[in-house]
């Protein structure tokens, strides 16, 4: 019987035998990836050395968590999310050459049909919040403008919430908006100061969160997508930088080059030269996109 | 804004930025583990470098995992059993001497209230199958025979199936028994030739198992839960080296030490001897349980 011994499992041998029970896979990729994940998986459960009832409550933690999602509720992407996994997916997926604009997640929260706005327009449908003006310009990496480029943009309203979040309290559509560049690539826009918003923490994700000592919270910031034709499309956010949790996004989305500044403006000249009513909230920020190779 | 800087997600100190938000989790234990977890799965993703649309499906994989899960299918428990993560679990808390027998996975088909039988007892109640003898001694590493071991033992039938998972075809309690051992440590009991059988490969195990080339057969065995005052707990099984499937089990069960040998009987003589009623499998295996310290 000892020509069985090589084949069978072993503490020490306990990766390499798994994986060579891949090898008529007839999808080469994942095999590759199954081969990542089990040696992993191995080399972490032989750190971590889980007792059979911690092993049995992480299996309880991944059922729930797959049980908690339904066609509004997706617990996995959460638990990506907080994990940073989505992030780090982002950044491989992302990888721009210097002076490029970075991209971010894209969160739950975009709608494909958002009405396409003349440039200027108010995206705040409901006058709740303090008045913002945003404003900026879209060039590429060679600094020239971008004609024509398609701007979607959307955020969370004063108590931090989506309109598809409200509805019924927010008008449909409220905060969201297309526009499009002309040729000198500049854009602007109304909207209200977003507020910081929790991600839904009410499962098993949010429990992880509450025993590991880590809020929910997002800091305030609006998402962009960006499209323009021989431009990669762009997916990012910009944030406030005084927000009180711009060092700790729940979902680690944030970075030093999404930073916008979100000017108090008083000042009765400016005000009128920016054809707002009253005091308002000033954020300047250009984009600079990848041209496609 | 350079203060930012340090905190903040990059794809170089993913890993770091996610660990160091658990710096005021109470619990220091799970601290520990979800370093452990975080660094693994981010040199997993780094390796991998998944697409988004890869990334979304192992989102969806484990979604369906979940929810494929209820009272009576535990589908993570046969995702970890065929990543070989149950075998690793049970190997790591399960640590032997040499010359002690070792353990492998209990399996969800042990029950708590199966009857105690005098030793000798058929545990076959429905006389299906080939007939079989199964017997042996248990001693302790110190090669003495324990009196009053409990030995709980089941089986699946000659067709692959467990009583609990034929409920009105087979009789209650069918291949099922728990025996004492005498002074002398020794004990037989009647069963059936069990056989190879699947696990449940109809959910999304199953299909993994098939786009990796794999079977989802478990070969022919036996179960055994051995306790005795005094000496640790034994949860294994004993394998018939000759089925199929002894070098491909889908759960990674099989050690070497657990290959018992399932002699076919024709000789009248020991027929008679062994008290059975015409040929038979007769297979003997020891056990040597490890004392307490």
């Amino acid at each position: 019987m000892e020509t069985h011994e090589q084949g069978f499992f072993t503490e020490e041998n306990s990766a390499d035998v798994v994986i060579s029970r891949n090898a008529k896979a007839k999808n080469e990729r994942l095999a590759e990836v199954m081969e990542v994940i089990t040696r992993h998986l191995h080399a972490a459960v032989k750190e971590i050395e889980p007792t059979q009832e911690e092993w049995f409550e992480a299996i309880m933690f991944l059922t729930k968590t797959g049980q908690m999602c339904n066609d509004w509720r997706q617990e996995y992407i959460l638990l990506s999310d907080v994990l940073g996994v989505s992030m780090l997916v982002d950044a491989i997926n992302n990888r721009k050459p210097t002076g490029a604009s970075e991209s971010t997640v894209l969160g739950p929260f975009h709608v494909a049909d958002a009405p396409e706005l003349p440039m200027g327009a108010n995206i705040c449908l409901d006058q709740k919040g303090d008045p913002m003006l945003v404003r900026g310009r879209i060039t590429g990496t060679d600094g020239k403008p971008i004609d024509h480029a398609k701007i979607d943009v959307w955020q969370a309203n004063d108590e931090g919430f989506y309109d598809v979040q409200q509805k019924g309290i927010q008008p449909d559509f409220n905060l969201r908006g297309v526009f499009r560049t002309g040729p000198d690539g500049s854009y602007h826009f109304r909207g209200v100061k977003p507020k910081y918003y929790p991600i839904p923490d009410d499962g098993p994700v949010g429990q992880l969160l509450g025993k590991l000592g880590r809020h929910p919270y997002r800091p305030a910031h609006l998402h962009y997508i960006l499209e323009a034709e021989g431009y990669e499309t762009l997916v990012t956010h910009i944030f406030d930088p005084d927000d009180r949790y711009i060092n700790s996004d729940a979902v680690f989305g944030v970075k030093q080059s999404l930073l916008a500044r979100f000017d108090w403006v008083e000042d009765a000249e400016r005000i009128k030269a920016a054809g707002m009513e009253g005091p308002y909230f000033e954020v300047v920020h250009d984009f600079v996109l990848v041209p496609k190779t």
